[in-house]
């Protein structure tokens, strides 16, 4: 059995392999290929902390995949990460357990990065350049890197905003050292006035977008939105895009960005497509230029898979060329 | 982290601990003290797996535990075992993972063999002796284990019975290198008729035990039907019983041995009570002589989290008088 602790797994993400594997996976899952059970959960109100189980298979594949991930809002206090997790794989075959990835929560993040860029690629206007960045945790950064990887034939030009401008200059330096330029926006208005991709990665509870905000030809990625309660865009902005793409819509209609406007009536499930059937080709993601587009991303079983998969596959092959002892 | 393989699990067992542990979780159940979301669940049709995960957490415990347990039936013909299972440990207060212990399924085996030796004891005769196993496989071997220890001050005397007496010949003769002496029965109508206590361990989707073949105070613990379409006990035998016990009844009325008494309407939820209350004196287990008792067990999350527990503090307790290098 493998067991990988998260500075091994960290030593070998390959971001453009990864980013084909995910791609693969939500066509998978919008193709009816993948089972995805409901997510686990369980709550720790007294500890403002809960758990989620993800897992799943996707049809053909060697393996399945089992994601417990934990969020324990509490822990900065005491010195320890909000986010934890582990990441399990068995055998389709026989149900052995084959590699345990320690990952403490780092591949739900990254997969989540690379979720966002697949999506924002798919849907943004050809000549997009300039790319808003709304929130300054680490999925801010993490949408930064995959994006630039996904799209690295463009010069893409990132500015940040947040609640705290202080956190936005700190994400702007730690990325700085990184080699990725960033620019810290003090007006969020007038940032979004001024882009062509807005990416939201924060867990407001109040829109914080605004629907006049919002130019004909804009996408905006959001990821924030992931449970009950949560919400980043306008509902009126919702309501006025052009195309609304969820990764899984019996998700984004119950408790993601499209979920208030769903729940009032206002729109159809028809009215929106899933990104799987965008990426292949079976759905239309953005018909025109000046299409406003929204992806709305809650999260789903196949990308846990998906980046577990291209993890082991890394390691195999950089066991190959450098063996280490077993363990 | 603590990561614990199957032998070391193993080395640090103590049954007598681990049943008070058990019993002591079954009551919090019962009570309402638990948390134990719907099992998640992954069917393999074309391998002929499955994978169950439970997970839960009782208040007031430092942490939380996840099992996944999986069941290719076909291991066996490659020469694997058919169940394999992991227990993940985390902390109640922070969602960091504490423990892995890679127990290959062996814990579901004994913390059912523990329940199943708890509720044998609270519901037999306090005169009974003689015990029929029914059945040939891993439980009928831990039923036995765990109720001599459960009531070692009573000589029982255990007899078993299986579809194959060659197989019933080799398990009395596995059991017999560890001191334990057992009859094999070649006729299960005769075994039936003149025994005190019965240990139905099966997988069958047929009534094995009859109604006719069962005297008054005979108690009956059934652990085969764990899921839908399966049933050890004659429809008219569980009518005729006069307490029925299940370990958590929304499983035994939906697919335990209750469940086609339940569905058919020959029996409410009100004619059964749950082995915690038992326990702890809230409802009524055995109360005359004469009683014909049945407890189905189709397994929960509290025991996987108690002889989670009950490992990890023997494991501790191991280590400090023993300390082992840290990994």
């Amino acid at each position: 059995m493998i067991i990988l602790s998260r500075s091994e797994i960290e030593a070998v993400v390959d971001l453009g392999s990864a980013l084909g594997t995910i791609e693969a996976a939500y066509i998978a899952a919008s193709e009816g290929r993948a089972t995805m059970p409901p997510v686990g959960y369980l709550a720790f109100p007294e500890r403002d902390g809960d758990c989620h189980i993800k897992y799943g298979h996707i049809a053909g594949d060697p393996s399945f995949v089992v994601k417990i991930a934990s969020g324990f809002y509490g822990n900065p206090s005491i010195g320890l990460p909000t986010s934890n997790g582990v990441m399990l794989v068995f055998s389709a075959s026989t149900g052995v357990l084959e590699a345990i990835l320690l990952d403490e929560g780092f591949l739900t993040d990254l997969r989540t990065g690379l979720g966002g860029a697949i999506a924002t690629r798919a849907l943004c206007r050809p000549d997009a350049r300039r790319v808003a960045i709304v929130g300054t945790g680490i999925q801010a950064r993490w949408q930064i890197r995959c994006l630039r990887q996904a799209m690295k034939q463009t010069p893409l030009a990132f500015s940040i905003w947040g609640r705290s401008e202080n956190k936005a200059r700190e994400t702007a330096s730690a990325l700085a050292s990184e080699g990725i330029d960033l620019e810290v926006a003090p007006d969020l208005e007038r940032l979004c006035r001024g882009v062509d991709i807005i990416i939201t990665t924060t867990p407001s509870r109040e829109p914080l977008i605004h629907d006049a905000w919002i130019r004909p030809g804009t996408h905006i990625t959001a990821i924030g939105a992931d449970a009950p309660g949560k919400q980043e865009l306008d509902t009126s902005l919702v309501i006025r895009a052009d195309r609304r793409i969820g990764d899984r819509l019996e998700q984004s209609l119950d408790h993601g960005e499209f979920s208030t406007v769903f729940k009032s009536g206002l729109m159809a499930r028809k009215d929106c497509a899933e990104l799987g059937a965008v990426l292949c080709g079976k759905a239309a993601g953005r018909t025109r230029p000046d299409d406003i587009t929204i992806a709305d991303l809650t999260g789903i079983a196949v990308q846990d898979i998906a980046i577990t998969n291209s993890i082991l596959d890394a390691y195999r092959l950089s066991s190959v060329s450098h063996p280490r002892k077993p363990r």
